[in-house]
């Protein structure tokens, strides 16, 4: 018996999910579903984002949502942080780490924060400045790593080239965000590889959207490569702006499904994630994109329909293949 | 430069997807879709089924279909045919292949086809001693190989068996089939290992659905495995009959899409499915589960937004990441 690999599975719905949705999410619905997700084995709950109310009122609630939540040992809270007015904030709810966000690509940068990257690296340098003095955890995720949407293929270098400003800064790990779903395999594969060659000590998170379907194919050459971190969203939550009707993040029971049927330890209860994300729809007023919350998981078995029911009523009866 | 690995891509829309439409799709323009996929650089299109017009009706003018359809030189031309009635009106309408259908589960094909495996294995042994003594290719497709929605797991050694006593008739292919979308990559992997080893000589094709969303990542375990050759349906048209709203067959333009984009040949012309594919809708009366459709080919480049437009009219401004 071999031991199975430990994978880390860091749930993002509730501020990537959430910050996309019209519909606000009460607060004490947020924190309840917060502390559902802390009993489902996550090695790291994105919890909120600290940004201006005005520029994302989804989540306008964050020191209330998490001074809310019960803290469960050994998960990581982390929380989205734009500017040092956000990390205070962030710091006086005593979060774990803080997550600064920033696009390797200098159009969707601007679009996205409305400032150029340098400006973005000098905010964020000036954040990594203020909570370096403190025990609290820094991870920078970069946007746009595996191409941009208005620019397109961003060369693997120039990606590894803002890992390393962040490494010098002191940021303890790294997210290369495949933002807008433009990540393929080979690509995936060859710039993880190029990513724990070059930064052995940075902690290492894949984050896929499964916008063109290739999400948990993406899943599979990162581990190739050697990747064991991933960020996912229950239910798939989280949108494709640019692409009404198009699926976002990956899709949290779906990622952990396919993990867990090819021998790793997620550490994730599907059970209770699946149960989890039934909640959704209630909370954002819409369907989600998950099949496996349709279709359930592979070994959910059903029974045979009776002998003599009319093609209709035979629920596999389709002659297909 | 080393050559880029060619695949073989068969088209089964019009037959897979096709049957389990509601709506019938009217002659002609069956006609004209199949003559548009004729141009797309398929290695195989799945063109109607000889069953009886009283179990699918949705394909009752498969003979009009195959006589009005413009044949193109090296693309194989193949038809499902259930018994030895339909093989003689598919040998009738000088089709290039046939493809006969049961599951490797009792279950299923007691359900699928209202008769014993047993039973099914006669039939079909019947239409191969018809159409051997002629040119005609056979093709057999194995449902449930990688799992049975009433059963479960089923061995692979019981798949190997049921292709051996097919090998042993003289059949020239082997259509593995994840019917319900139950098939994970690593069982694929050690699958497709174990067939390709046992039966060299046989054309293997493998058929993924993507109910669980896994469809491109048991794509990647198959080719790892020295697959060639794979079933897809333009639009992911082809529903999953026992779970509404679930996604079936797997989608020609997103496999297409990833499998270009990983380096391999697979002679499909993407733009053109993808154009062929926006007919789908008005033929069938709703959307279709693409993705690729909604969101576009990767690098097809979206403009920047105006500096000044306004959040909701920013399309990528999400702070997300």
């Amino acid at each position: 018996m071999t031991e199975k690999k430990r994978l880390y599975i860091q749930e993002v719905a509730t501020r990537d999910g959430f910050q996309n949705e019209k519909q606000f999410v009460d607060t004490d619905a947020k924190i309840s579903l917060i502390d559902e997700l802390s009993e489902c084995g996550y090695a790291k709950i994105e919890v909120t984002s600290f940004t201006s109310p005005k520029a994302i009122p989804a989540l306008r609630d964050a020191e209330a949502v998490m001074h809310g939540i019960v803290r469960k040992e050994g998960i990581v809270y982390t929380v989205l942080v734009p500017n040092v007015r956000g990390a205070e904030r962030a710091l006086s709810c005593g979060v774990d780490e803080v997550n600064l966000v920033m696009s390797v690509s200098e159009s969707h940068n601007r679009t996205n924060l409305r400032m150029s990257r340098e400006q973005s690296f000098a905010q964020l340098r000036d954040v990594v400045n203020v909570v370096k003095s403190t025990p609290v955890a820094i991870n920078v995720s970069l946007s746009t790593s595996m191409g941009c949407p208005m620019e397109g293929d961003i060369p693997a270098g120039h990606v590894l080239d803002w890992m390393q400003r962040f490494a010098d800064l002191g940021a303890h790990g790294v997210t290369l965000c495949d933002t807008t779903g433009m990540a393929y395999p080979a690509q995936v594969g060859e710039l993880c590889r190029l990513a724990r060659e070059r930064f052995p000590a940075l902690e290492l998170t894949l984050h896929f959207h499964n916008t063109r379907g290739m999400a948990l194919a993406n899943t599979l050459a990162a581990l190739d490569a050697g990747v064991d971190r991933f960020d996912s969203s229950l239910g798939g939550l989280g949108g494709c702006p640019y692409a009404p009707g198009a699926t976002g993040n990956v899709c949290t029971e779906e990622l952990v499904h396919m993990l867990e049927l090819n021998g790793y330890d997620t550490h994730v209860d599907l059970q209770r994630a699946l149960s989890a994300s039934t909640r959704l729809p209630a909370l954002i007023g819409h369907d989600v994109p998950s099949q496996l919350l349709k279709a359930g998981r592979r070994l959910d078995l059903h029974p045979m329909p009776p002998a003599d029911a009319v093609p209709e009523q035979r629920a596999f009866a389709n002659e297909g293949s």
